[in-house]
């Protein structure tokens, strides 16, 4: 998917929302548990309910591994069922030495598919270049998570008083565009956004941590903001475990929607 | 797999070798695709043409993941088959926030039972530790890789004059013990070797790089040693696709072997 086909979409669906798919077997209403394919029924169930709100889907590839290879055919099935004109990212985190991160390339942007991928930048160029090699498909480099262990590393500071998440936008910058590279920008750190907007004015930032880690929407909003939007803010349990009952679908296009209708309402009084 | 055992093992085989099990359908004998299970078929020739030279196994799961469900079989075939009192090492690379990063431990120690998989420290301590809580089982924590992307960002050095990789190292020890955590150590960088031995003097290193990368053995050994040795080496390609022909058994079963005299001479010339 091109950066020109995601901007259109935020305009359609006035939505800069993307629905994390962390299908866990212990959270799922326990009712499809006797379903052939309970994740992918889940998973059906929540992307008709929250198609019209959302502009992307993220489902993270460790609640799909656990379970083998009927965990690869129910992401695979997960993937071809997402509409053709929502991003899918495939959130993974890999990275590995050239040759090795090409088969993970192959493996998310050929076999499933998928327009983004999530990558680690620990080990460098050339465990993430290999990803973005492939047309129209993207790279989402983790710079600044939300999560606590985000303090123990990524703020490490050099000589120049510069912190290693800054480091990663800098150097990361080189290696691609704003057509094929976006980071993760954790809400939980929304003044640290403007920062990183600073470094990297035109890149997509894939935003975690609203809702359930704390973050607030207007904050990311306002901090990440750029003249193409720029961000595209993801909610996980928050929508897909809005009610474990038989109404579980009804209920998560609820919170989906809701969140939709706060994101019209920054587009419009952002002229956008 | 304990410690002791780990232990044992390279003193009853006189070796500190792991055989990296990177199966590339494009690098395998031709005669093997006609095969069911191609991956598979050709994993168990290795397996059974170097098991008696190796103490370690370690399949890099991209190249099973590119296959999909088809792949994952692969993978769970080819553990399934490795004799009980040889190491298995997935690698994996993963790390994700805690709640993830538990159903990627899940994977790798409970669906696949190996004893130990990568992990990627950029994301901290909460993307680590649930890999920790499992008995018997091995983090190997990425601390300096041997790709050329390692100079990216593992060198920062703080105003302490201290680099990323230190920090790692020194961080990490507080999470876990030389009973369940390893790192990575890229040996094309065999006088750092030295540095982290001092600061980790009790955990076993996982060396890559000896051979395809170009690290040397000796310069391993010497610098990554300790008391219990200490020293994991890891060769892929050299033994793997040391031919491809009918004989890659063989002829991979003499480069394991030639390698395992090596360390041979090398744990006498130690007293080990």
């Amino acid at each position: 998917m091109t950066r020109a086909e995601i901007i259109e979409q935020i305009k359609i669906k006035r939505s800069f929302l993307c629905v994390g798919l962390d299908t866990d077997l212990k959270k799922i209403p326990p009712h499809l548990l006797e379903k052939e394919d309970p994740v992918f029924e889940f998973n059906k169930a929540i992307i008709n309910a929250t198609k019209d709100y959302c502009i992307a889907y993220k489902p993270n590839i460790a609640f799909y591994e656990c379970h083998g290879p009927k965990g690869w055919e129910s992401l695979k099935k997960t993937l071809d069922y997402i509409p053709k004109d929502i991003f899918t990212i495939a959130d993974a985190k890999r990275g590995d030495i050239g040759n090795t991160s090409n088969y993970y390339a192959d493996t998310f942007f050929n076999y499933l598919n998928a327009d983004a991928v999530t990558v680690a930048p620990y080990m460098g160029e050339d465990s993430v270049t290999p990803f973005l090699e492939h047309r129209n498909k993207w790279v989402i480099l983790l710079a600044l998570t939300s999560n606590k262990g985000a303090l123990d590393f990524q703020f490490l500071t050099d000589s120049g008083n510069e912190e290693l998440y800054k480091k990663v936008i800098k150097k990361s910058l080189e290696w691609g565009s704003d057509t094929n590279m976006m980071y993760v920008v954790g809400a939980t750190r929304a003044e640290m956004i403007g920062k990183i907007r600073d470094l990297a004015p035109s890149n997509f930032f894939l935003v975690p941590g609203v809702g359930a880690q704390g973050g607030s929407l207007e904050d990311v909003a306002n901090y990440g903001w750029n003249e193409d939007c720029g961000i595209i803010v993801n909610s996980s349990r928050d929508i897909i475990y809005a009610s474990q009952n038989i109404d579980f679908g009804d209920k998560a296009g609820e919170k989906a929607q809701n969140l939709q209708l706060q994101m019209a309402e920054i587009l419009k009084n952002k002229g956008f």
